[in-house]
Order: C-alpha cells, then sequence, then structure tokens
C-alpha cells in the first residue's frame, strides 16, 4: 500500500501469467485492482485466466472492483482533453479515478483551436477539487484552463502530433513554461500519474473534511 | 531593392561607421531606411555620424523616414504579445511595419493566462489583413488567437522565460505544432521577420485593390 | 467554419466510419470537404461508404467537390518541390489548395543542387500571390527562392534524408534561419498548413480586390 | 486576483520603479505583495521607494505583510532540499508559501547521497498535506521522498551540478521519469510554481475542513 | 586476449554461420565462450551447429565453459537491479560475470520508489569489491546505492520507461550527475560493460591477494 | 611535422609565453608557423616577446613567413562567404592558406539571399582545385556553390546568427545533408580546418604535377 | 554530368520502374550507371527489367559499367572500417569509387579498440591520394589514421552502436571534434558521399598529372 | 566518511568562511582534508582564515594533509591526459588520488593526433591497477588506451573544444560508446570523480592485499 492506495500493475513488458497472479494476490486480500498498458490480446489471455478483469480498451486499463455510486465517490475530478486523439491518455486518468474511488467527470474536445468551446463548459468544472488536463501538439489547454480556475492543474502530455512535436516533448516543454501558476506536469502519455495525482488531492481534502485524514502508513 | 522593399541593414556585428554609410547611401537613393539590432552606445555614435536617424530604444531600431499619416499608410496589421517581457521584439515588427508604410496598430499583455483579456479586444484585430503575434515561455497566444480570426498570422517566439524554456525553443516549438491552421513561424525573437512577413500580406493586398500590383523585380 | 473554410478532417487515428460520418454531414450542408492524412485501406473502405469521396493516393487525401475551373478560382498560388520524395508533402499543399478554390499550380524538381533549374523556371512563378516552398535534407530551397520573388513564401521542411537530418529537424532548422526576409515556416511535412496560409493570402487578396471582403479599414 | 490569491511580481526584466508602483496598487488594495527574482541592488532601489518592502537575500523576493503566526496560518507544506547549493530555489517556495498564508517548514540537505538522512527526519514531514522537493544534480530526491509519503509532492529541479546536468534538464527529465506515482514536476528553478501548488493543496483542503470554501460537489 | 580475458562476440549484425565459427575457433584454443545480443531464433540455429553453446534467455547471451563453484570463483560482485523489466539487462552482466570466473549474486526489485527495500537487504551487498546497479526511468538507484556501500558502482541505465525517458537518457543523464562519488557509468541498457568492469575489479583484487599477478609497484 | 606541415599552435587557453616560446622553436628549425585563435592583447603580448610574428585581426591568427609570391604559390583555392560576419572565419582559412604557401583567392558577401551575386562571379572560382565555403544562419551556400563547380567543397558552418540557430548547429546540419554530391564538412567556426583541407588538396595535386611528390602507385 | 561525373540514381523511395528507366537513358548515352540504397527484392525487379545492371547485396548498390583494370584506374583510395558491422557503408563508398574509375583497396577491420591493427598496415594506405574512413559507436578512427598520413580522409559516421550511440550522432560529432587537421566530415551512413568526395581529390590529382584536367562543365 | 574517505568540500557557491569551518572541522577530527573548485581569490581568503591549506592553482583544490612519501603510498593510479588544455581536469584528479594517499604519476599529452606518442610511453602505465584518462574534443584516448592495458580505466570527458563539441556532450558520448569494455565514464569536467573511482579500485587492491580490507562503514 502506498499512498493509501494498493499497488497498480504496469503491464507493459509482464506477461499474463504474472499480471493475472499478481491481481489474484491483490483481490486476495480485498484489495481493488488496477492494471495499466495492457493491449487487446494480454486482456483477452487475462480474462480467461481471471474473468473478473474487467477491460477499457480505449484506456488499456483493466481493474477488479466496482464503480462506486456517486454518492459513496469522494471528491470532484475533472478530466479535460483537447482532441480525440488524447482520449486513450484521458481515458486512463479517467480508470485511475474510477479506481481511487474519486468522483469524477470528462470535458473531452475543447482544445485551443476552437476557443469559444472551453469558456461555454465552464460550469463543468470550475469548483472541482483538481483538474487532469490532456493535450497534444502544442500543449496549450492548460495554460488557457488555468486561467480560469482557482484549484490544482495536474498537466498531461501527450504524443499526439507529428513532426516538430518531438514525440510530445514539444507538449511537455510547453505545459512545463505554463504562465499560470497553477498548474504541475507529469511524463508524457502518463495518464495514470496525472488521474493519480488529482485523485490525492481530491480524495485526501474529502477524508480531511470526514475526519479520516492520513492512513496508517 | 527586394521584394517591393529596400534593403535592411542588421546591425548585429557591424560597426557604427559600417552602418552610417550604408544608410546615407540608400538615403541619397531617396530610399526609407531601416536598421536592426542597434544598441544605445552604437545608435549614439551613429546619430552624430547622420542626425536624421531616429532611434526606438525599445526596439532597438534606427529609421530615416517619416512615419506615413493613417490615411496613406497601406491594409491592416495588428501586433499582439502576450506579456511585457516580449515587449521589444513586438516593438521591432510595429518599427519594421513604419517603415514599410503599413498601417500598424498593438495590443499588449493579453497572455493566455487572463483568458478573459483577449476576447475583451478582439474588435481591435478580427478585420486585421494580417497579425504579428509575439509570445515567450510556452508559446501558446498564437494558437489562441487562431481560433478567432480569418487571416494569417505570423508567429514570433520569444526567449522570454526561464529552465526549459530553452532560450526560446519552448515557444518556438508550441507554435510549430500549433492546432490553428493559420499560423506560420519565424525565427526566436525575430521581430523583423515577422513584421515583414505581415507587412508583404497587407501591403500587397492593398495594392492589388489600387490596381497597383507588382513592382518591377 | 473558420477563416472563412469549413473545418478540414484529419484522418490519423480515427476510424473509416467517423472519417465518413463527418465528411456526410459536412456535405449535407453544402460544404466542400477534406480530409488528409489517409491510408489507402482506409480510403477504400470510406469510399464504399461514401463513394463521391476522390482520393489522391500521393497526397494521401479525400476531397467532395469538384475542381473550379481556371477561371473561377482565386488568386495565383504556385507550389515548388526540391526533389522526388518530396512530391507526397507537395501534393497534400496541391489538394488543399484547389479545396479552398484558389488557382495554383506545381514546380517539381528544382532543388538547389542543380542551381540552373530554378531560374529557368521563374516566369511560371514570379508573379504568385503566395508560394509554397518544399523541401528536405538541407532545406535551401526556400532561401534562394526566396531571392527572386516579391511575395511572402510558406517553407514546409519535409522528413526526406537520413543521418543527420533528424527526421526533417535539419532543413526546419535552416529554414527558420533562412536570410531570406519573405520566408514563414510550418511543421515538418505539414504540407496542409503550407497550402492553407498560402491559401489564405492569395484568396483574401482575391476577394478584396472583388470587393467581396473588403472589411472597413 | 486568480485561484483566491492576488497576482505575483515577476520581477525579471523590470525596472524597480515599474515594481515598486504594482506593489503599491496591490497595497492599496489590501492585498498581501510578492515579487520574485529580485537582486539585491535592484531591491535597495525598491526599498527607497517603498519601504514596508521585506527583502530576502536567498530568496531573491520582497514581500509585503506579516508572517502569520502559526496558529492563524492554513494547512501544512514541508519544504525539503538536497543540498546547500538548492537553498535559493527552496526558499522561493517558502517565501511563497508565507505570503499565501499556509504553515510551512524547512528539511534542509538530506540529499540522497547520504541515505540515512532522510528516514531520521521522517517524522517532520511525513504528516504534510503536500511537499515541495528541491534538488539538483541527478533529482533522485523526490523519487526517494515518494516511497515515504501518502501526499502530492511538487518537485522543483534545479540548474544546480555542471558538465551533463545540461543546467538542469538532467534533474527535470529525472523528475518528470520518477517511478513514485505521488510526484508532479514544475520548471527548473521554480520555487515559485512549487510552493504555490503546494500551498493551493494545503491551503484549499484546510479551507474545506472549515467549511469555508466548499464548492458544491 | 585482451584485459586478460578473450574476446567477447557482439551478436548484433552477425549471422549464425559467423558466430558458430568464432566460437569454434575460440573453443578449440581452450577459451571459455562468450556471446551477447543473440535473439532466441540466431540461438536455435547456432546451437544446431555447437550444440555445446548454452542460452540464456532472459540475458540474450551464449556461452561455452562450466559455471565455476563458488569456492573457485574469485572476488564478490552483486548485481543490484530496480524493477522487473530492468532483468535483462543485469542478466546480461550475471552472465558476463559467470563467464569471466567471477563470484557474483543478485539483488532485484529494490527501486528506489520503495525505499524500505534496499536497506532491508544491506547484508547481501555491503562487503562487495564492486557492484553493478541496473536501474530505467529516473535512473536514481546507483546515487541511493552509493550512499551504502563503500566500493566503486558501475551503473547501467536502461532504455526501460516511457516518454521523457527518451530511450535512456534521462537514466543516464541521472546517473551521470549522481552526488555519490563512486559511481561510474556505462551506456545505455550495456550489461555486458557493467558486468565486464565490476568483474575486473573483482578479480584482479583477487588475484593480486593471492599473489597471482602482483605487478612490480 | 604532420602532413609535410609543421604543428599549428592552437592559441585558446595557452599565454603569451608558451605560444612565443613554440612559436621561437618553429622558427628556429626553419619552420613556417601559424597561431590561431589570439585575441588582439595577446597578440601584442606576442608581439613584444617575437617581434617578427604579424596579426591579421580579423583572423585573430599570428604568422611568420613571407606570403609567397603568387607565381609561387601552389594550386588554386578560393575561399567564399556567405555575408559580413563570416568574414573572420573566412580570412582564418584565409591566413592558414597563406601559411601553407597555397594560392588563394577571397570571394565575398555572395550569400544565398541574393541568388543573382554568386553566378555573376562564377570565373573567379570555377576552375579551383578546391574550394572552402564559409556561411552562418541557414548554412545554405555550400549546397549551391556544389551546383556550379566539379572540385571538392569544405563547407564551414559559422555561429553567425540568433536563436533557432544554436550556436552554428543549424548551419552544420544543412550542410552535412547536403543534396550536393562534393561537399564535406567541419566544425562550426573551423576556419582553420577548411582551409587546411583544401589547402592538402591543392597543393598535393600542385606537387604531383611537378612530380615532386609522387608516390608509386 | 556533374563534377565530370553522371548523375548518380539515389533509389530510396523510387519504383523500380522509375529507376530502370532513368538507368537505361543514361546508360543509351553511354554513361556508367550507379544507383545507391536498394533492397534485394527492388533489386531483382530491377534485374528483370535491365539484366545488365549488377548488384552489390553488402553496397545495396547497382551498377552498370565494367570495373577498370587497375593499370586504368586513377589515383589511389584506400577505403578503411573500423568493424564487421560498418561493411555496408564501407561497400556503398567502394562501390562508388569503382563507378568513377577510381584505383581503390579496402583495409578492415582495424578499429581503435585493437591498437596494434592499424599500423600494421599502415603500408597499404600511407601513400593513397586520399582515404574514406569509416566508423560507428565513437567514431574515433579517423582521428587515429589522421596521425599516420599527410592526405585528406574523409570521415563517413555509420549509425552502428546503440544506446547514446544516437543513432550515429555520437560518431558524427566525435569526427567534426577530432583533432587531427586532416579530417573532413560527411552525413551518417553516408558511404557515397565519403566515396565520392575521396574519389574526386584522387581522380582530379590523376588527371593533372596527365594534363588532362578541368572536364568542360 | 564515506568509502572509507572523510567527506571532500565541493567548493562552488560556498564562501570562503564555510569552507573554513568545515575544513577546521574536519581536521580537528585529524581527517586529511580536500576542497574542490575555488578559484585563487576565494583561495586566498580561505588561507587568511586557515593558513595550513595548500592550494594548487592548476586543479583549482585546497588539500590539508602531507603527500605521503611514495613508499607509504597506495597502489598504483596513473593520470593520462590528451592536451595542454585537459589539464586543470587531470590536476584535479591528480590532487584527490594524493589525497586519498594512492601512489599517482601523470603522463601528459599523448593525445591521438599524435599517434606515436602514446605507445612509447606504455611502461609507465601498463601495470597500472586503475587508470584516469582525461581528453576532450573528440574523447577518443580512453578508446585507444583500453586496448593497450588490462585494467579498469575512469574516462573523464572535458568542455575543452569548440562549436560542435557541446560543451564537453561530444567527448562524453564518444567514451560512453567506446568499444573497448574496459572504459566506465563519469561526468563532464569530474576530474574529481575520476580520480576518486581510481583511487578506491586502487587502494581496496593495495588494502586487501595486506589483510586490511573492509573499513568499519
Ligand atoms: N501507466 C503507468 N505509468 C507510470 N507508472 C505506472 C503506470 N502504471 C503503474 N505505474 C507505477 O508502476 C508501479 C509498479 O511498477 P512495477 O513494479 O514495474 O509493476 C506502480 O506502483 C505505479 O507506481
Ligand atoms: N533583425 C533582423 N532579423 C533577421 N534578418 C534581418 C534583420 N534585420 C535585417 N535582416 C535581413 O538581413 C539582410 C541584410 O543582411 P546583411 O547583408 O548581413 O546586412 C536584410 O536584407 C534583411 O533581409
Ligand atoms: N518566479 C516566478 N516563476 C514563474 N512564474 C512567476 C514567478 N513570479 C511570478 N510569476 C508569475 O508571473 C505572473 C506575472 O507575470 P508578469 O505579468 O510578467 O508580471 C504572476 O501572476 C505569476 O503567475
Ligand atoms: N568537483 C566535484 N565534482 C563532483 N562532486 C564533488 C566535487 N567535489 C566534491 N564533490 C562531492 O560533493 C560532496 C559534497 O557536496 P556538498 O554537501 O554540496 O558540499 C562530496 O562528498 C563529494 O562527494
Ligand atoms: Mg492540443
Ligand atoms: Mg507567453
Ligand atoms: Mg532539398
Ligand atoms: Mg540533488
Ligand atoms: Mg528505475
Ligand atoms: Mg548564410
Ligand atoms: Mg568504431
Ligand atoms: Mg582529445
Amino acid at each position: 500500500r502506498r499512498c493509501g492506495f494498493p499497488e497498480v500493475i504496469y503491464g507493459e513488458g509482464k506477461t499474463a501469467e504474472t499480471i493475472a497472479q499478481i491481481a489474484s494476490e491483490l483481490r486476495s486480500r480485498g484489495e481493488r485492482v488496477l492494471a495499466t498498458r495492457i493491449d487487446l490480446a494480454k486482456a483477452n489471455e487475462i480474462s480467461q485466466l481471471l474473468p473478473e478483469m474487467m477491460y477499457d480498451s480505449t484506456a488499456r486499463t483493466l481493474r477488479i472492483g466496482d464503480d462506486l455510486p456517486d454518492a459513496q465517490a469522494k471528491g470532484n475530478v475533472v478530466v479535460i482533453s483537447a482532441g480525440t486523439s488524447d482520449l486513450p491518455v484521458a481515458e486512463e486518468a479517467h480508470q485511475t479515478l474510477l479506481w481511487m474511488g474519486a468522483r469524477v467527470s470528462m470535458v473531452h474536445d475543447v482544445g485551443v483551436a476552437g476557443p469559444h468551446r472551453l469558456p461555454e463548459r465552464l460550469a463543468e468544472f470550475e469548483n472541482a477539487d483538481a483538474l487532469v488536463v490532456v493535450a497534444g501538439m502544442e500543449g496549450a489547454l492548460p495554460s488557457v484552463v488555468g486561467g480560469y480556475v482557482a484549484c490544482p492543474i495536474f498537466a498531461v502530455p501527450t504524443s499526439v502530433g507529428y513532426g516538430a512535436n518531438l514525440g510530445g516533448i514539444a507538449a511537455l516543454l510547453s505545459m512545463l513554461n505554463s504562465c499560470a501558476s497553477n498548474v504541475a506536469v507529469v511524463n508524457i502519455d502518463a495518464g495514470f500519474k496525472g488521474g493519480y495525482l488529482a485523485g490525492l488531492v481530491a480524495t485526501q481534502k474529502h477524508d480531511s473534511m470526514q475526519g479520516q485524514d492520513a492512513p496508517a502508513h
């Protein structure tokens, strides 16, 4: 258990057997399970070994554990993404937040090239405890969002784009140099990390309001 | 004469004498004169040799030739800049446009971190023939402006910022990866080039409306 | 509608169904349709769903809408390219300009290593409203062309080359550092953007001459 | 006012007069004032214009507004730094947190080369609401700290080091690739941003416990 | 024979025939044989030509020559690795050390994100003559290990990770900037080199204690 | 003596005394002397110690040994440069060629932005044995020259420019990717190397025509 | 005809038909033909269209035209390579030199890690008119060779290696920074260019000795 | 005490007072003292506070503690350097080894461009326990030395050079890609680290021969 949450299985380079085995063990201890970076073929193999695992083919994640009803979910996180191609990364963040038991909603396709789209949806995210903002290409979206909200923003650059996007480095640099003060950054395509950090902020705030603070680490 | 305009003097690494001499020669042929990248000390030296030259200490340019009255100036260019520190580059564009005889206005300090500032000033730039947009740090401003206008945008990244701004490379990459289709890019801190290109678009459009197209090159 | 033109469909990472659906919708509104970055297999799938779409296998674009007869097309754009391998990028620009209704012609295989080839064809491009210049390897062609013309040049670096071409970064840097003042740059392999910007300059100039677009300045 | 806090003055490239004037204006509206990146000479000039401003020569910041007594300060942030040379950046974070009214303490000189030093001081930071972790050279400290705590960590890479530290890029990359899930990153030497983000997390959590800020969710 | 050891066969880009032939020749001179970077298919081909060759599918190495009994093996080297995905590189170091006749043991999965794991296993490596430390992602492990031991450490960065890991460059830079003085670095994924250098230190120290190698100084 | 020529003194980081002493020694053996990268202050110091040394303040070189009369000089090298700011590097090549006893002439200010200038001067360089071509910014000149001549070209990129010129890397990459087959490249600002290589080609060709050097093949 | 030699066909991205057609045309004009970067499948296709073309599967080149008998070949070039994996690039240089009619010999596998191997073969290359030196990994071989010979060296970096070789950039930088004065550099894996430049030096020297200088360009 | 040796003072960014105080404290505990990266002005200040400290102006180090007589010094390390400008880095290694009590000798100015110089001095270093090899520019020397010796080599790249040396990155990459198996690398200009690692190997080997192994850490 780290940060009050069980281990997450990073699926890249692990066999279906290994993943199923770690998942079983976590499950037997009563933990909710999350595995990331699982392609469809591997997901199918794992599902045969451990049918409880639910696959999300956009996020490429496997989970065990029901989605909490909204009333029980904690805090309030919104995942905002720029374009259609950024969806897999945004969904990895989404699945991570569901696994954490955070209340989460999605605002898609509000990239900066259509500047009217984002403010129209302001009501959906202006009161969040934390935001995850996912964008590729020039990575400008977190800076713009930063001007509308008072909460911490976790910016996730994606490798979406071509040429001088340098596999996501352009978006990453853009976000690191954001003139908005409330923007922190994680690795390229790291939807998991963005979701996890926003989930920590939101659930710990929620717990402290309930007097449930400080898990025994 | 290139592109219908006389040569511009690039001042970096030229002596005051050399610059004054080239300027005199251009002047004697009846040309308007522009010299860029001139520091204050060199400007003072040159002014003693050639008192006609007017120095702009923000742009670090010298010019000979009166500003045209607005009614005679051609076309309509707006120079938009993100923050106070981007002013010297924006001013180099401004001086270049004045020298070309283009009609030009300035919109300052409308960086993306204050997302309400830009749309408030939309009326000032939405009907321009071409825009110069100057920004450092994450360089997001041209992408946002691109969503509001129908004309070509010449984006000028600046070296303003620190750390992972990499001396302007972060802003440059951001602009090259803009998801707005109408954004072209010039070199870091190249206010002259941004102004020159916007000036070509605006003055050539103006001339063609007057039936004055195609200078004899 | 942006910049007076309908949305373009960026095909990378979208399914045939999605693309056909967006295209149908645009078509039903009476818009001309352009989709870029479509490989042959996907083009075949889309053609079965929407037979009107015409595929250009060099440009890897799909279009709906007839080519305008030259007399109706607007302005005058020339796409100049350096070598045979640069053709797909040059064709993407070409298709974009046809879709915009711009008058466009092509000058191929005039790379700088054969310095006599370009000036021989000067008559074909010297009176253009705007040029698109496409080159890989050392990316020198826009600088040379810049010395012959008075109009704005939109330089498109390509990823053509090997080794120290760094996937197009060498050509990109070369173009950004052009000693010709009338050269602006877009992303590597961004034929669409180069074409779009040149098309904006040419069609807006044309429209203003016809008094169709004249904004109040 | 952004994020519930007044504007911060970024001192780089602003004159003493400009800074004093912005500060006066903020002061006259009853705001607490913070200005960053002010060298000693400029601080002296400003102090003559506006004697209330208190300079911290390590952090290179100016502030107006008393430190809150610990009992009134909000939340609990700890700033952890690796080596002596990282102190200026850690202090910029510290001053920012004081200005925000957050409760803050410092843990210095616990870099990874002395692996016994950090765990000895665990009691001082394990119950924090958020941490700022400042390190140069190989930038490993946030990853190690991440293994001990349950809260979000804002990692600040510094330009401390030489040769292949690449002016802080080595530490930045290290932090972005942290195998600890609870590490977010800001720009090189961006003590202000690290402090601001941690301050947002801590003070917003505090306010929500007091029912002062509870947004409707 | 170089450094007292026979040549190692670098398998990349060599045919099965070539490798088998070089191996036979070495064998006929009574040498122990090591070939690295051999994939499974090529290993099968070679085994048919030269059945003595034993393949390690994790390390992707082929060897001829028995493992020495621990009592005869020389010195004491420990190979420490951070995560499961770093195993192939760690195993290449292991196989190299076995081939050299060094005494070697392995400590796996002690990455810095679980800071309690490494000190628990201190007894296994604190008296080594030399260590090989293998880590990807942020590459922090050698710095931390460096704080616990008195011997030279050969750090091997791996290409494990994604995005801003830049194919192992992030870990490489981290290790080069280590604040621990006893850390030297080899190329990315160079398990062979890390093992070879540690093996030289350990076996030469062993030999000199036995008076087998004592050069006249 | 290397390559049939005595050692050249690389002045960077050597004291005036050291340089004068090495020069004296070479002189006493009857050698012609060349020292590069000497600033004015150091040149003055050296001249007091060794008055024979003649300083060229553009090239920043010191030489001992008379210029050969054209009739005695060997071969035929031309140094071509793009702009005024490239002169110091071109002059370093020039001085090196004079010291080698090669016949050398200069063609200045024929950069690609003025495409008519170079062909006008073709007669001056088309029969050279070897060319040195010096250019900064986009570094396109060697590619263009390569189209006009049959001899080997030694391209010297300079650090002239700003922003995305990356201190000369842009010009260097451009030259390495030249589509002209007869272009070889040396280090940024390496006028000495460019001159030396062209001098080897020209003088060895000359000597072999005189039968002075004809190796037995 | 460039540089006195007919055009070379760069095969990358050209179809078999195109290549066969250009080759036929050159052949019909009596030219010797060279095509580079042709894989086996394409070579087979071309051979069916144009059976005269002889394929070299190591160099990946096609040629038409007999090898000249040694007595008729011109000058004296040696191609030196470091390791077995560098052979394809060395062979591309070799084939280019045969096509040019230069006398050429090969010295293989003399990389710097076996420092005795190179001097043992000095007699084979010390009297060459020009050398091509091919090396990957650290690219040190040209610097070492440069210490033994008086003629110009054309250094060809290869992409051989892994990790921090950066696809050949490490070897390229090494060669550009060579402390040997007689080393010029071409693009990564550019065996053709290295061979062509050495061939120009050698054949032009030979021709001038025969009084055949200056082809009519 | 780390690795059996007391702490070394890294002087960069510490005041004279701080350094003198740390040094006094170490001295009072009977430790030998070493401080690195001290410029002359700071050294003078420190000497007035603590006259025992002996400054080496080439190495820019301060030491307290006598040089051991050769008979008492341990093991056998040789520091080899390529050129005169690499001396300060080589001397930092030298001073570090003297401080450690290792027996050490120097071999200077044996860079690869003069390939006869290194083998002439082979007797001086072929029996060393460990070597430090210092080189800038192309950084080829460690690879060449690696071919002559059987012991571990610690390669130290220096920032000596210009242009494409990239401040030492070229030499660093070259050393990391060395085809010699016995070459490990440290940071650019890190003479201290190179010396320290070689000193560990040599003194620990010496101690183990004396049965003095394993200091009590
Ligand atoms: N998609 C992901 N990106 C980054 N880190 C991850 C991801 N998924 C899991 N992790 C982290 O990787 C750790 C497990 O690594 P491993 O031991 O290699 O399975 C988890 O505890 C998480 O901190
Ligand atoms: N600030 C500037 N940035 C880029 N190019 C410039 C600038 N100022 C002048 N130029 C260009 O430099 C050319 C003159 O260069 P030169 O011959 O070196 O004086 C002019 O014709 C312009 O095209
Ligand atoms: N040290 C700093 N690093 C990064 N951003 C800063 C810093 N200090 C102030 N800022 C930001 O810069 C904004 C003001 O920028 P400006 O309008 O240029 O004064 C503030 O609102 C902060 O968000
Ligand atoms: N020149 C140097 N380069 C790299 N590390 C050094 C150098 N000098 C001292 N060190 C290391 O820096 C540590 C002290 O760092 P600090 O606590 O900042 O003084 C010492 O224990 C050494 O490991
Ligand atoms: Mg985006
Ligand atoms: Mg900005
Ligand atoms: Mg080209
Ligand atoms: Mg640190
Ligand atoms: Mg790791
Ligand atoms: Mg140039
Ligand atoms: Mg090699
Ligand atoms: Mg060297």
